[in-house]
């Protein structure tokens, strides 16, 4: 990508809770030398850091840079105690007004989305009776699987975020424990003593393309699966299949799309395997931001209804101390450069065959 | 992508089996107006259609056209009964002989893999050896879900093509009956009275970007995943971290990947997580090509030790047929129609909340 851009009109954001993340970091590493050639000491004022308002390592090089020169590595804070996956409503604004989307539609989307999903009815609130039918289509029709399908090439990356949340969010192994101190306040802790070890496991898919994939298995293979359609009923750019004398003409595309998802839905129905549709008017940056909210308020239902910590990952951190431990990164503690030790890989596996 | 191409320029491939596909047969008359617009009515020498030797609505088009203008229309022929996901060594081959990659390498590791994936003895024999351990977890331990997890941005759509050709070949409502006839053929059919409705689940992830979605889930999260990583040995490109004082500065970006690669690999095996690894020595043609294969063998003996018919895809004609019906196709069958009308998808669920 560098070999691509112009470092003279490039604009670098970087993006990091703790300044720790490796991709991040190396990423950032190599990116400043290669500004720092282009355009000499300066560098830095093409740089913009989001990071913790206070501590890490990246909050430390602003602060250093900023001494230095205060056009030099802005930056913005991030919002603290949000994981990255429900960071979209929070920094992830900043790269979509960059691109020119109306970020206070996106706003104004979730908030009235705030407000029907915090009713107390479940029948009334979207995101609670999503949540709620999921759940029980999990734990008592073991549907494990949590297929979105969006029938929108536009929304295929929403997909992919939705991994992140519904992957992150309930793939937990123990239960929560809540505790109310004396002021009311909860507090949150793992339940050492009570495993929970599920979560439902999420699977991006697209229409129509992914019907050329999964949908064989979809209908005919282990009934384990909830598929969730995005089915847009109007589309930004429109196109028309020419002529007269087949059967698809004169016939819009976004009509081909729709035709297929219900399509796809019947079939599916038909097999006795269960679908939902989520139905999204036109893909707006207010219906667009309607519709991330609503995920993250079905996920935090949904972690309530199973009790356990939807806000937490703990499971990644055995990857990432490993890789610290071998980098010799100070600070990893004893107890895990131990469990590394008395644990190591089998060597050479691959001359196996 | 119309907009962005110069219609005097470019060459079109037009591929389908029967020509019936609903999204390429739309985009063909599309493509050729769009063509026709800008070059005239010899267009036609623009198109190259790669399709059924004999039959089909693609293969009555060649014919016509040709007879009008033999340089318009020029075609391929599909090999006959060979699947979609079971191609990429057959029309596949155009594509990657159109972009540079050197297909008689492609060829040459594929037909290596055959020697190897031939022999008669488990222990010598990868594809035999991956599809009884995965068998053997998916039947006797629940691992459902196969998780293949390339660490290269290269191999990235070599996952999607996966998801294909395992959702496709396993996920199978019957078992397979094989009967001889006096000549000491098989005939395949799906038998009616052994209903089988399993077939692993095949999800594609990348590494490192998705250890940042999905790793919570599969080291916390249900126990019911086995993740096939693919370690590159030698990268392509390699860049190196600047600086001298960082735990990352001299490192190559290869050396990183692969670091985390093993790292997940040890986070899975510490929380009692099954993976394995097939490793490459690097991306070039003569491997992808074995991998390719490896993967069509190894999914070919699955379907064995499974008992299914690993090449047919009768699930997937559920949601065409609904939509041929709904466009008054011609020879849509009195039984689907039927079968249609009687189980129509509710109106305007939509409207719920």
């Amino acid at each position: 990508m560098l070999k691509n851009l112009n470092p003279k009109k490039t604009f670098v954001v970087v993006i990091s809770k703790s300044g720790e993340t490796t991709e991040t970091k190396a990423a950032l590493m190599v990116t400043e030398e290669w500004l720092k050639k282009a355009v000499g000491k300066h560098y830095g004022r093409q740089i913009l850091a989001v990071t913790d308002p206070a501590g890490g390592s990246l909050r430390s090089r602003v602060e250093i840079e900023h001494k230095k020169d205060s056009a030099s590595f802005r930056s913005l804070p991030l919002l603290k105690g949000v994981g990255g996956r429900f960071s979209e409503l929070n920094m992830g604004l900043l790269h979509l007004a960059v691109i020119g989307v109306d970020i206070r539609e996106v706003f104004a989307g979730a908030k009235d989305m705030l407000t029907r999903c915090s009713h107390a009815e479940l029948f009334k609130n979207p995101a609670y009776l999503y949540a709620a039918l999921h759940t029980i289509l999990y734990r008592k029709k073991s549907k494990s699987l949590a297929v979105l399908m969006p029938f929108s090439e536009t929304l295929k990356s929403t997909a992919d975020w939705y991994i992140q949340l519904l992957a992150e969010s309930l793939g937990k192994k123990y239960h929560r424990k809540v505790t109310v101190d004396s002021e009311g306040l909860e507090n949150w802790v793992n339940d050492k003593d009570h495993l929970f070890g599920l979560g439902r496991t999420p699977i991006a898919a697209r229409g129509t393309n992914d019907l050329h994939s999964i949908q064989q298995n979809n209908v005919e293979g282990e009934n384990n699966k909830v598929i969730t359609f995005i089915r847009v009923e109007k589309f930004n750019h429109e196109i028309k299949v020419p002529g007269k004398n087949d059967i698809l003409s004169e016939k819009k595309f976004s009509e081909l799309i729709m035709l297929a998802q219900e399509a796809t839905e019947w079939a599916l129905a038909s097999a006795n395997r269960p679908s939902c549709a989520v139905i999204m008017p036109e893909v707006s940056a207010y219906n667009w931001g309607a519709l991330l909210f609503f995920f993250e308020m079905a996920t935090a239902f949904e972690g309530e209804l199973l009790n356990v910590n939807a806000f937490d990952q703990p499971g990644v951190e055995g990857y990432k101390n490993y890789m610290y431990c071998k980098l010799n990164k100070p600070g990893v503690s004893a107890s895990v450069a131990e469990a590394i030790k008395n644990k190591p890989l089998i060597k050479n596996p691959k001359y196996i065959l």
